[in-house]
């Protein structure tokens, strides 16, 4: 999960343990995965249950650390908590189609609001709230967990398959949402960076694209381009070569490397495979190529220089 | 959601809109589910994925107001966290397979004695973990969502299917979790009235009999089981008259009326059915009958008294 409210490309602050260390520590006590399934670690989990293969995903948003609400409105909120999980599903090549949504809030806590964005993200992305929870407790923590068919051929695509030789792609140019937060702070409200920031897309129709094209690896654009283009690296045992960024209009490259929370998907794919063709003949935007996987797992380059590591990591 | 530290009985303080209001007004905008799904208003969701059908439910737990950290650990925080949500599931007649749990805690909270009860309630339930997320906020808000098979024959038990004549049976006494939250008060550390506050034990094996029985409707008491009982009768729009209570060893009739969170099942059932035997046959403690379903949905009564209303209820 990325974070809006640092200063894009600061140190994590926060004292305690970081998020990926916890992460590790209690994988390893969940034990591994029975074949066909995909436990912690990626985007999304596939599972069996009964003669069905699922994929779900859950994550929470916070007011207050996901989303400052003197900026920003509880629906917009509301949208990006169900937003980030879609966009989860997506990152796999899965389409989420119903979700749970539980809420702890405090007692006169805007709920109407805050289910005014939930169900207009729905709606746009076709996954049905079908239950959940509401209950008291400090702050406004709102968790989403969404259910999607995660069978069929081809498999859902997982961050560990890229190889050397793979092109690395990118759904749409980065740092929108970053430049969107600056824009809301120096007291602009709307524009299609503040839309960025505010109502994130999630690429559905393009994470199912990528996995049709027999994508190796793909991850969505929570964290921040370096560190979640690091998790493939990290998980597939490859370095890379960038030959430069994808920048969105208005966004610096540090918006674009480290911003996060912008959900454009980062795909890794054979060259044979013709990502942007597919792409196109889909009726999807272009993709962008930003460089290719190498033998090297060290190496790791944007421009002939190292790559600098951006994004958020939460601190527990 | 029940909340073991109010007093039993008590009258809800908290200023607002009560959580049944707000849930069947969002549950308006949310839409009627399709043929063979069930959404918001039972334990769980059915939801159809593919050609598979699906039970689903989620719940929040939240320390200071599900659990109180002065008496109870957080491990036994995490283990009710995963309880609650089986629950639902076996309410349904359903078995919980797999979960996904996020996590808001403040900086430096106890997440690896969080996940030892998560964890053991994994493997005490056959409901491996396989996911989730972690993110820094207010307090400590642990969501949990779980996924089992909703398919197959008898179908999972709904809340609507109770008709007059039907037996009103509850898999055991109840009362133990409120009396064993007033002992920890008093001081006592141990013993089943505290374990079965700290570590409630969901009743998988009874709700699958059930469902085999075909029970015409079924719910799990976690708000008290007056409260429960009477979600069963409104949705299935019959009264009942109760012969009397089953009290836990140790607990009051107030604790056995509206202690909640015991998470036995309530279960209606038309008498040719011999729960009771099918209960034996299956190696399951004897179930208690406890009164039968009327035709007048005014009529509750209790040995011959109106049924007093108890149990809790979130005001958000």
């Amino acid at each position: 999960m990325g974070d809006p409210t640092r200063r894009p490309g600061s140190a994590p602050s926060v004292p305690g343990t970081d998020e990926f260390e916890t992460i590790r520590r209690i994988a390893a006590r969940v034990g591994a995965a029975p074949r066909g399934e995909v436990w912690i670690g990626d985007d999304a989990a596939i599972v069996r249950v009964g003669d069905a293969l699922l994929a779900i995903a859950a994550d929470a948003v916070v007011a207050g650390v996901h989303a400052d609400l003197t900026l920003t409105s509880v629906a917009d909120l509301g949208w990006k908590a169900l937003a980030v999980n879609v966009s989860d599903l997506a990152a796999m090549g899965c389409v989420a189609d119903r979700a749970l949504v539980t809420v702890s809030a405090s007692p006169g806590s805007d709920l109407d609001g805050l289910y005014d964005g939930l169900l207009a993200a729905a709606e746009a992305f076709g996954c049905a709230i079908v239950g959940g929870d509401l209950t008291t407790g400090p702050g406004l923590v709102v968790s989403v967990s969404v259910i999607g068919d995660g069978g069929g051929v081809p498999p859902p695509v997982l961050r560990s398959g890229a190889r050397p030789g793979d092109e690395i792609w990118v759904t749409g140019p980065l740092g929108a949402a970053a430049a969107g937060l600056r824009a809301l702070r120096a007291g602009h409200r709307d524009g299609p960076l503040v839309d960025a920031h505010a109502r994130p897309t999630p690429r559905v129709g393009e994470g199912r694209a990528a996995r049709a094209a027999l994508a190796s690896a793909m991850i969505d654009v929570s964290d921040g381009f370096s560190a979640d283009l690091g998790h493939i690296l990290d998980a597939s045992g490859v370095g890379c070569e960038l030959d430069g960024l994808a920048v969105a209009d208005g966004a610096t490259e540090d918006d674009a490397l480290g911003g996060g929370e912008d959900y454009e998907l980062v795909i890794c794919c054979r060259p044979e495979r013709e990502l942007a063709a597919r792409f196109r003949s889909a009726g999807l935007a272009d993709p962008v190529l930003v460089g290719r996987c190498v033998a090297d797992q060290e190496r790791r380059l944007l421009a002939g220089a190292p790559l600098p590591l951006r994004g958020w990591v939460h601190h527990l």
